[in-house]
């Protein structure tokens, strides 16, 4: 097998499928070949595009016994997080564009509504399924859409307090619905948490013999073979007081643990609870994370996120990297930071390694808290770390804090507790697209009183605003950067803390002003660059601090300049938006001063390259450079 | 007994108490005697000062049991939401101050962090004091703050997925740690979910006897005298595979239920697991909300929040209204929409009585839902039930719907499904102080694409909003609106949708325009009035959008002024800053236009009357006058 298309695996049953009623036609011998041909086509797509296998891998056979068994788009087939939604996708009229997987113009890597009818819900962050279930459960009851709502879970997204929150209000509305728990111990990183641990126990030592004992309280839902066996483990265990699991205390009826790639096992247990269930079902299915794939087995993330492969050896092709990651160099500035406080302490939820906080962890591991896909407590948990004498990191990306915001204001700001956030993936992030977008963190920050909002310019900046944080006791701090590689400039040996609200001239020019707050730097330059040849170059700086603002610098520009832009990686609200109103209330405007704003615009913007992304949205060298000529020709016009 | 300072109740062992180490020097029967006489000072404090009432009847021999083992504030003890501390102030040195609760300059009606070391963690919102005690308990393992911790938190606060999130991580680190279930069935209305049905379950017929058997995972840590049974229990449960309690699942040692009234059964079990315990351990205390107070005790809610009132009696001295709330008016509104269009379905999280959804809740029981504290799975169920055709209004406090963000961008934004956001106590919310203010729901839902985002100025215009939103297909929509009474304008006898992005002008002026949103209006319309009276009238218009604008009024305004002053009860980042961007994209500063935004200040306002905080908040008419004179006079000093 090779990755020429000419290669692609022989897949007969496959190819008779074009939507999932053509499933209904077929044997459950036929589906078990289906499945394996649909995990050679996953296999032979993703080796061509890069991302999410390993989930999509530990599905394959429950995405043939759903569509087999259930009847999407009717029913709604909702998958939490959407990693592993690839072998759905094959399954549901997208295989011929399987191929343009989260590339610009091409299928997204999630689950998304306005893709295809198929996808009731679309995905990208965890632990939604149970609750958009619900929501179509209930709609149903109430003469809304028809059909059953299927949610498939997996056992790290089960750990976010918004899936206990779904199971509690399910298990007390009382129907019908059915969660599906994928439990491969393994969301990115290996699960953490009392909760795995439980679910570790339910089917430690003999996993698959205990179904019929583990149904107790769902015997009406097992096909005829099982219920005899079922009915006396009831019986053994009736008249406990306190029985049962975690999720029947709940309301829910449980069934399993299934082993998850035995279709003689998903399939009749799937048509009977189907033809029988009245009320909440969870149905636990132990899955192996990248199964049927070697390399994808082997690997430590089980093949979580991958590059372009070679099909045959599993290995990637990774460009070189011409500098390192934000995310290295943030963890690398924090170990040393963290070398000379010994109060220093990081979090993280269940990114270890997409936070880099894996190595950290490495050096100081009782200093290190994965807490879970848990955001609203790790904010919490970091505010009581502080309110205790720690100094708490805690690195959640920007997208992902949006979870803990109320936490950020209510624990945090209004306690004036020395939490530091450090915020990875701020800004547009590329493949993941939308639901993906750090775009509002600067926003809803730096109206917080008493928070400090930094940017990285680049990664030695930030190497200094990890120092300036470790060196903040008086509230509050946070700093952003981007995903991806750094700019290539040289690092420091120690971090340096920056002066609390002070910015940078980066370079001097004339007439326009460009104040920048972040890694649109090297863009601004670049337009600077563009702009000196024709002898208009302007004054560029780096704000650093969208909170407290640079008065000085800013008003030394004003003084200086006929105009500022401002420039951000974030939405509006944010640091342009603090900019204008300073510049207001020092009459600033009064005088025809003038001032623009760039922010990304108001549309949410479709997965790409991070470069084609920010073209999308204005922000490159190009739409820089066109905005100061724009500014200087109303200048021009108005001297004409 | 009444409320003179000279009938206060006889409290001769509590006037011995001047900090929590004084409580060492008492017996187990003056302990007793002392709750009851904290019980006394509290209903006769709470007489004087209104506030919260029935919580801390619930718990004040928890929380003389607590003081008398513990060691405060060394052992951190952490009340979660705060309601039930007035006992605790009254022992921890705040009894002198007690009949200031909840008033300008007086104690906060919830625990701070800034008002007494006693408090270690601040409340306000709930469910976050497992993670804060955890927090502690780890700081403590790694060489912080020495001491316990200990957190107390209700059985609807347990609801909540953060609770969650905190056992899960608690149990997993393993770590000293005490969480005290304070279960009294009632957080502020009868708690709902199926864990609300598996804590009753806990206790049901016969609660107390069940105390040995239920301790089974915990026997080390139980008194003497209750050991022999508890080892009897475990012996008949130890072999099951799937056994104990939901919270031993997750990784505590878990006791009870006890009587949390009785310091026979408090005392000797605190004494005994704080001389013991090793790991987390979770004590299930059952209480009665209200208790020892008979008119508390009767009434629904259990004396939650209470006006001043007349200790004999319990009739309470409230204020005649003027003009119907906004809260009844969004009820009475939305009812009339529901009864016409049957898709309106209403969600709230655990507040139908604050939201009004109790009055549509009786007129549409099946189509109400109360979710529970849970905020997050309240937005993304209601977008569930918005892609399953039906209309949801989801109902939630502005500072609630912090808690919902990351839902809100990622469930309903991106997918742009038709959720309607009532949001109500927009603005400052007086006696609930600064961790209830609604100052943030504009900004942070301003920048999210398609969001239609809208303001009441008054109760009239409200029912034209809840019209507008129920005519609203395309997307999300929002409104918000204050707590409190309306102005006591007419009320249309139907709502009639407001064309989308169109504001109004309110009265005709010149020179100065002021552009509100919300319902400043009324504070705005005052200034005008007294500007009037010096010849000074300003334009007045009501935006009602911040999103989209109206800009063809906002051009209209510029047009025919020379400044316009934006105001809104809300941060930065909202309203104003939107028309700031507008205006300098438009090359309207730099034609040298004048623009204020006012908007709330960069602090937290601290609890005093609404009114006196918006006065903190230099927000009231006097205020906007002022910024009115002083946009004149620039102008003034220009033309000199």
């Amino acid at each position: 097998m090779t990755n020429s298309s000419a290669d692609r695996p022989l897949t007969p049953v496959l190819d008779l499928i074009n939507l999932p009623t053509d499933l209904k036609a077929l044997t459950d011998r036929q589906l078990r070949q289906l499945a394996d041909e649909l995990r050679a086509e996953t296999i032979s797509a993703v080796s061509q595009t890069g991302g999410h296998l390993g989930a999509g891998l530990g599905v394959v056979e429950l995405t043939v016994a759903l569509h087999a068994v259930f009847d999407a788009p009717r029913d709604k087939i909702i998958w939490d997080v959407g990693h592993q939604c690839y072998p759905h996708k094959i399954l549901t009229g997208r295989r011929d564009r399987i191929r343009t997987l989260r590339a610009e113009g091409g299928l997204s890597g999630f689950t998304k509504r306005s893709e295809s009818p198929f996808d009731p819900f679309g995905a990208g962050h965890s632990s939604t399924s149970i609750s958009a279930a619900l929501g179509f459960a209930m709609a149903r009851e109430l003469g809304g859409d028809p059909g059953d709502a299927v949610a498939v879970i997996g056992d790290g997204a089960m750990s976010a307090g918004m899936a206990f929150e779904a199971l509690n209000n399910a298990g007390h509305l009382g129907k019908r619905l059915f969660v599906i728990l994928n439990d491969n111990e393994m969301s990115i990183a290996p699960p953490v948490g009392a909760l795995s641990t439980y679910l570790t126990r339910l089917y430690a030592g003999g996993p698959f013999q205990d179904l019929k004992a583990a149904a107790k309280g769902a015997v009406g839902l097992l096909p005829e073979p099982f219920q005899q066996g079922a009915k006396r483990a009831r019986d053994l265990l009736k008249g406990m007081a306190v029985g049962g699991t975690l999720f029947e205390q709940l309301g829910f009826s449980y069934i399993g643990p299934v082993d998850g790639h035995d279709l003689d096992q998903l399939l009749p247990l799937l048509r009977t609870v189907k033809a029988r269930a009245t009320g909440p079902v969870l149905l636990h299915v132990v899955t192996q994370k990248g199964k049927g794939y070697a390399p994808a087995e082997r690997a430590a993330d089980k093949g979580h996120a991958t590059a372009k492969f070679d099909v045959l050896t599993g290995a990637q092709a990774k460009a070189p990297s011409n500098a390192p990651s934000y995310t290295s160099v943030f963890a690398k500035s924090l170990i040393d930071q963290a070398s000379r406080d010994d109060r220093i302490v990081a979090v993280t939820a269940a990114m270890p390694d997409g936070t880099g906080l894996n190595l950290f962890a490495e050096r100081f591991p009782r200093r290190c808290f994965d807490v879970g896909i848990a955001e609203q407590h790790a904010v919490t948990f970091s505010a009581g770390l502080a309110a205790g004498g720690m100094r708490p990191f805690c690195a959640i990306y920007s997208t992902f804090l949006q979870r803990g915001y109320d936490q950020i204001v209510h624990d945090v700001a209004i306690q004036r507790l020395p939490v530091r956030f450090a915020i990875d993936r701020a800004g547009l992030v590329g493949a993941d697209g939308a639901t993906h977008a750090g775009s509002y963190d600067t926003a809803f920050l730096s109206n917080l009183p008493g928070f400090v909002v930094m940017a990285a310019a680049d990664e030695a900046d930030l190497v200094h605003m990890v120092a300036t944080a470790a060196a903040h006791e008086e509230g509050p701090i946070a700093f952003r950067y981007p995903r991806g590689e750094g700019t290539g400039v040289d690092l420091p040996e120690r971090g340096q803390p920056i002066e609390i609200g002070r910015g940078r001239i980066i370079a001097e020019g004339a007439r326009v002003a460009i104040l920048s707050f972040g890694t649109r730097l090297s863009e601004v330059m670049a337009a600077r660059e563009s702009l000196a040849a024709r002898g208009l170059a302007p004054t560029v700086a780096d704000a650093r601090f969208a909170k407290p603002l640079d008065h000085d610098l800013i008003l030394r520009l004003v003084a200086e300049h006929e105009a500022i832009i401002t420039v951000e990686e974030g939405a509006i609200g944010g640091f342009g938006s603090h900019v204008a109103q300073f510049l207001a209330e020092r009459g600033v405007f009064d005088r025809g001063f003038r001032f623009r704003q760039m922010v990304l615009p108001d549309t949410f913007i479709d997965h790409a390259a991070p470069q084609a992304m920010y073209a999308a949205a204005a922000m490159n060298a190009p739409q820089i450079e066109a905005r100061v000529l724009e500014l200087l020709s109303v200048s021009m016009a108005r001297r004409a």
